[in-house]
């Protein structure tokens, strides 16, 4: 079975995008899954395809509206469908790769990419939207996000990746940042590639790598390792 | 000046992408900002265009030659070009909304996006790439990440919000994830708008915004707060 994506949004033209070439874009092709990009607007109840409304209390901006927002989940995905609600949203959790993984085992997601100030809180709740975030950033909209999210996952659908160890071994799956990487030319600029791994002792590379990879991650990430970590905003 | 985006990639059609539409679209038309996505093969020295080779020390995948990474970025960025050289990449430092505000104070960006195992180490050094991830999952390549960080980069620069204060109140840049939005129908399944948003009292809406604020924050992401970070990594 296929993994099927529903994404919701402003901009159904945004897509597949990225996603239509390369790794993803072979694998659509090949129906290792599908992609539906749904226009909110058609869900809209007046001739002006209205979406959003100011916000309840005053101040900037525009607020998606519930009721048009739920038709269009409803639509989507009616009772039954099993597949994770999403909302792309700097509120969100943090995607992790963990996550990404899980996603990845089931049939597919339903994603709704925000624009504006942000979505009626109530639509949220009414419909247990699970509210991911890629960042601590600031996007126009969510769909540059639902493109990375479905990057992220599509590539561990079966049969996606060429070489099935190269999953294994990357950033996150071990909780490290990944060990410095060398290839030919032997020397470049002066550089040369470090002796240990012209060596041919498979023992001291692995030992290497993994004494780099802690060394990379306890400089730039010691929030991975359990320690400190660091400001997310200054 | 306008900000001037230099992608290096092996799938420049991947660009702009949904930088095309838009507010990012509508300022690229506008020439608020320019993007040029440079073919990385294009630097290849041989009649294959090959721009990878096995991992020095062995292991799965191929990892991206310097020596032809050096030609690219020397050819987008050469010597006095004073815009930051990033490379997207899981072993960088987590993107910030703060670095974001940054570089869109900046004159532009040179973005390398990394495929297969990795870069090679020596043009990381060679070059001053700084690596910059966009959080702790793994893409197919760079490409999805450079669309994330120039889509917040551009919503940032002169006259591209239509409303400048929306800039100011949201996630992050208080420090906080946003609070709850509503906006009509007054009612939407039996759920009212809370009715401190419709008392018309400014002094409340801004205390219970900031209180939700901060609970939403304590609840979802207290290592804003200074308090225990989630992990990132299960």
């Amino acid at each position: 079975m296929s993994f099927a994506a529903s994404v919701l949004t402003l901009y159904p033209e945004m897509f597949p995008g990225a996603l239509g070439l390369s790794l993803a874009g072979r694998a659509l092709e090949a129906g290792t899954w599908s992609l539906e990009a749904i226009q909110i607007r058609d869900f809209a109840a007046d001739r002006h395809r209205t979406v959003d409304d100011t916000p309840a209390g005053g101040g900037a901006g525009m607020v998606m509206r519930a009721d048009v927002l739920a038709k269009a989940i409803d639509h989507a995905s009616p009772p039954g469908d099993k597949r994770p609600r999403l909302l792309m949203s700097p509120r969100g959790k943090p995607l992790t790769q963990a996550r990404v993984r899980e996603l990845a085992a089931g049939s597919g997601a339903v994603i709704l990419c925000g624009r504006f100030e942000g979505v009626d809180q109530r639509v949220i709740e009414a419909r247990g939207l699970e509210e991911v975030s890629i960042g601590d950033f600031i996007l126009s909209g969510g769909e540059p996000a639902a493109l990375v999210l479905l990057d992220a996952v599509v590539r561990l659908l079966p049969g996606v990746m060429g070489n099935a160890v190269s999953g294994e071994e990357e950033s996150f799956e071990n909780g490290l940042l990944e060990h410095p990487h060398y290839t030919r030319p032997q020397e470049f600029e002066g550089r040369p590639i470090p002796e240990v791994l012209i060596s041919g002792n498979h023992k001291k590379i692995a030992e290497w790598r993994h004494a780099e990879a802690e060394k990379l991650t306890r400089e730039r990430r010691p929030d991975l390792l359990g320690g400190t970590p660091q400001p997310l905003v200054k």
